[in-house]
């Protein structure tokens, strides 16, 4: 295998990002492209969650990742060995988070005529990138037992943006003090609509039932 | 008790915040207060390392706290339940970290000539706070188990910036793929000089390490 491609990222202006991200998100209805974004913080197992969730769907749909980080290319080389499907690196330069010129950025990069289905695993930070539509077509994030139910107290926007919560590390859940109804409340306070599905990506739990709604969500977007 | 105090953080502007941030430690220095600015992601237990560890030293030091939050006062309300020292709330808007002005905006806020030592408990951000010099004597970061010993590589500034990084939720150590000795020799990498002590915060284990350097830093400020 050849080596991963990085891409180091350029900052854009942030003025018309709203704009940008209706724009891309009209070019990617136009090419039957699905784009996720997903958030979390650092170490909530966004990598190991994408790489069940893909060695789910792939053989249903053509899939490619980008993944945005501050430095390395650890994770991208880690989905690939472990999906063998297209993934490619974001250098952020830095930045704590993407917008959508930086998200186009990316997609220039992938061959987007071969792909029904493209994730994108956001930097690793609660704050920042809920702040600017990349022009996803859904927001996910991964919320890890060990952070602690209150989590949607204290992010808020975090947790309005987002479509979707995984609840991921649900083994360790007799080691820890969070509430699950709790959470789901907290969660349904931010956003009333949103979805909650827990999962433990180590061991697969759960991850069927997230790998469904994303089967869904994207046959949906390519019917309309 | 009376309510918390809940400051309304204002931005600044950023060109001169290293300008800023030494300025305000050396007023820290005229007037004998050590600041201590702790980062760490989102639930990695700062609030928790930090009531065990303003227990145990509170006898021995005059103690306040800041705690820097997206929105509520929970974390303030809880320091001062379970500690009775000061604490007071610092709202930051929205916005994802501190700078030394926003920082100096909190210490107006408390009584100086009361205090050897104040804590600012940072926005929970692996990304931005490490960006800008609060003005503190020292930045302290939490890592917890569960988010992996592999931080140090995929969050370089953080751990650059860092003179002690705190190793929280021991306890769970079992349970996670946690490698001590490569979190170790990551930090190293970043900082060689970063101090690395392993605790739970939870049951206690290991904060007596913690408090005592802590103890020695704010002795050896105040004398020179």
């Amino acid at each position: 295998m050849d080596g991963i491609k990085v891409i180091e990222i350029k900052k854009s202006i942030f003025a018309d990002n709203d704009k940008d991200a209706d724009a891309l998100r009209r070019e990617l209805r136009q090419k039957g492209v699905y784009l996720l974004n997903v958030m979390s913080s650092p170490g909530s197992g966004k990598t190991t969650t994408l790489i069940q969730t893909i060695n789910r769907l792939k053989d249903k749909l053509r899939i490619a990742v980008m993944e945005a980080d501050i430095d390395g290319d650890v994770d991208a080389v880690k989905i690939r060995e472990a999906t063998g499907i297209p993934s490619i690196q974001l250098h952020t330069g830095g930045m704590c988070h993407l917008d959508a010129e930086m998200t186009r950025q990316g997609l220039d990069n992938l061959a987007l005529g071969e792909a029904d289905l493209v994730i994108l695993e956001n930097v690793g930070n609660l704050v920042c990138p809920a702040e600017f539509d990349t022009g996803s077509c859904r927001n996910a994030m991964i919320l890890s037992v060990p952070e602690g139910h209150d989590k949607p107290l204290k992010y808020p926007l975090m947790f309005s943006v987002c479509d979707v919560v995984v609840i991921n590390k649900m083994d360790v859940l007799p080691y820890f003090d969070f509430d699950m109804e709790k959470c789901r409340e907290y969660i349904h306070m931010r956003n009333p609509r949103a979805q909650v599905i827990p999962i433990c990506a180590r061991t697969g739990e759960g991850v069927d039932v997230f790998a469904e709604w994303l089967l869904q969500e994207v046959n949906n977007w390519k019917k309309q």
